[in-house]
């Protein structure tokens, strides 16, 4: 592959499935530059294809990266091509993703049917809302038939992640916390499928009970709503993970049956749009120097001169409404 | 007290450590209507008093409600006024925080010289940063000496909330996960306290090494520098508590020393300011209605009309620049 190559010609040979030209393009993505990513969008088109998102997420070390391994395994042999996306929350200090989901994700390594993306968020939540639906939309100009979103953590950035999904689905450990704690993750009510890998452990019985009785407690889906499933996986095992895809599967079916993808994709494609305007927007506000610039205002907050909300108000009445 | 106050009024009833007052003007800054967020912060002034602003993270589960808990109660025992927001990560669809803090709470809820407030931040990240300031304003205005922040999780928005705090403590269970997956959260460059709580459980000594470890392999700090210290506790029995207000004492004290805390407020400022911004230009985006609308400029990018940057850069030009 020569060195350089522009986006249009890059994106022709992602949609012939060239492993080279998707990682180039998802570097383009990652990296974040406007003007790539601006011309990455406008060469890919809108859509994801056929593809299938899942979000999976939980808290670190209930076996996300492992049951990511495993679900590629079975979707693989099934024929199917997979796309996934490790996406860890950023540090906003260094930046930059650990070895260990590479490590795990080896043996898919040379599989030419894979395609594997450690996706490190430099910054603020905003560049990850803006390069993971770019992202997406490679895979599925790869052909991808399923794309696994994996993010760590159960917080806010990472429900807006996984609001990014057709399917989510939330794993959960035996004995790490109480139906209560996961309650207040927020957890409950966006998840389509729950998993409670490491179900050989003592307590896996009871945290299952536990999530059934919130689900039966939560208001009851109508006729033709979901009712999120609970599937048990001891993931390091491979066990239970049939189980897992056929709760994807028939999630997908659900979607596609009542019109669900269509209000989860315009949800998707307005966060989007909201994140790129307010992307631009917060890079209008830091450029901004002397007295309406955030470091000189802040000063004056911590003088008392000004409150916080007339410091604010000077701020966005400098930042210019048109476009670019 | 009667049923309706002007802000001001309540300001110096907090002031004078009046529990219905505090208790009123949390209320109003958690309702976060725009008017009275202004006028709140009008009355408080920039400041947060004398109170030191401990963040307290980690993991669900992990026992940070218990360890705020008998935090309390070792420094009400040594006669200082306690401040206490327990932030959850809203649902993005019910909102509303459950009542497992408060009944761990209960024990301090006759107290006179401790506040506790659970907020509940509904709605998106921006609610939470705006109105988590101006809590402490309030709770700094009531005297407090510390003032607890309490996050549930260590994802964005929880680096984002304990970048609000002068001291940070992280808190990690033992076994729950290595040190590997601590890093990958992130936490490490955050906190300026770890606590491993439930340390008389197997594995709290490989995790104290484990954080110990990675603490000596990340950059070595200068001179003045501060050095995280690793705190063992067993929340639940009271152990280890009073080393960790020790931990806290002393990075106040270097605080002071080095500057540092007026950077840190700096910071806070700057991020407070830019929220209050952001959240203003988004509310202006969720009102734009017709065809710069979002609803419909998502529908265009789904049917192809439009790439989500030109959608995006239609939004932004909409958004008109002039302030209120």
């Amino acid at each position: 592959m020569p060195r350089r190559l522009d986006v249009p010609e890059l994106v022709d040979r992602a949609r012939r499935g060239e492993q080279p030209a998707v990682a180039r393009l998802l570097s383009l993505v990652e990296d974040g530059a406007e003007a790539a990513l601006r011309e990455v969008a406008g060469a890919l088109g809108p859509g994801t294809g056929r593809a299938h998102v899942v979000g999976l997420t939980g808290a670190p070390g209930v076996g996300k990266s492992t049951t990511t391994s495993v679900l590629i395994g079975a979707l693989r042999a099934q024929g199917r091509r997979v796309g996934v996306l490790a996406v860890d929350p950023s540090s906003p200090f260094s930046g930059g993703a650990l070895l260990g989901d590479r490590v795990r994700m080896g043996e898919h390594a040379t599989d030419d049917g894979v395609f594997i993306r450690s996706m490190a968020t430099r910054g603020h939540l905003g560049g990850l809302a803006r390069a993971t639906p770019q992202a997406l939309r490679v895979l599925g100009a790869a052909g991808c038939d399923v794309v696994l979103v994996e993010t760590v953590g159960v917080g806010q950035s990472e429900i807006e992640v996984v609001g990014l999904a057709d399917t989510t689905v939330v794993l959960v450990a035996p004995g790490t916390g109480d139906g209560v704690q996961a309650a207040k993750a927020g957890i409950l009510e966006i998840a389509d499928v729950f998993v409670v890998n490491k179900a050989d452990r003592d307590g896996a019985r009871q945290t299952v009970r536990d999530l059934r009785t919130m689900l039966s407690l939560a208001e009851p889906p109508t006729d033709d709503g979901w009712r999120p499933q609970v599937v048990r996986t001891v993931a390091s095992r491979g066990e239970g993970v049939d189980d897992l895809v056929s709760a994807l599967d028939a999630h997908r079916d659900w979607l596609d049956g009542s019109g669900e993808r269509r209000r989860r994709r315009r949800a998707r494609a307005a966060a989007e749009i909201r994140a790129i305007a307010l992307d631009e927007v917060r890079s209008r506000m830091e450029d901004l120097r002397g007295a309406a610039g955030l470091t000189q205002l802040a000063e004056r907050v911590l003088d008392g001169e000004l409150d916080p909300y007339r410091a604010a108000d000077e701020l966005t009445g400098r930042l210019g409404g048109s476009g670019r």
